[in-house]
């Protein structure tokens, strides 16, 4: 049996300014996700809809591992409730998981 | 000729408490991986086995570049030595190196 | 319509010395990148041409989504500019991508 699991799921990687990182998070647990991992990080962007630069801001790293379509959903409601106002981008792909049942 | 090696090989990310960073990064050293970046993390899950929550924890997020093959005897090694004690997610995919030969 | 962009995206993710951070930032900004994230991290590998180790150094995490042409371009430049003299690891692999636009 592998050691990875057969379901699917998606690492969600969203870069966004620190100093909403309590309101996403309230929102992630709100929303159902189990676990998130946050790092610090810098950066540069463009903000979104004024397209004003985003220099070197205080950002974190959020990182969740879900279903596909979970992390849809998460997307669609940072997008809706963040994206306007805060500096914000994400990405997600496909990722195997470490199998934890029956060892 | 591109600047992507062909070779496979997968990105491995392991997200741990930090307590365990030394004695991790030393199994990693023993089981031959050659090169790791570690970053710190904070976040949230479950434990495995106890289930009890894993709340805030100052964590480590581990990246090893390496071959499937490794990669899975990571993970095996990983979850039968710590994830009974510990909180741990892992997670790999497929990754494009940069190539360093002949240039 | 999908939250997620129809553009094929890569995620290209840089691990080198701090010491070359503001150069390495400059050169991106340079050959047109838009936004990157930058962690702070510590880690051990080798450095290519030498083979020397590099132990422990005080590294940056560096992450750029962009077209897979770019990636691949901001690779070369690397390698050529900086490998020789500085720890350097990267690896690409697709993600898709938060759409921003008609929301």
């Amino acid at each position: 049996m592998s050691i990875v699991a057969e379901e699917k799921r998606v690492l969600l990687t969203i870069v966004t300014e620190r100093v909403i990182e309590n309101a996403v998070i309230a929102d992630l647990d709100r929303l159902g996700v189990s676990g998130y991992t946050v790092t610090d990080a810098r950066g540069r962007g463009h903000r979104g809809v004024r397209d004003a630069n985003w220099d070197e801001a205080a950002n974190i790293r959020i990182e969740v591992v879900c279903r596909r379509e979970r992390a849809e959903a998460l997307l669609a409601h940072l997008r809706d409730h963040y994206y306007a106002s805060y500096a914000m981008v994400a990405w997600l792909h496909d990722v195997e998981v470490m199998r934890l049942d029956k060892f």
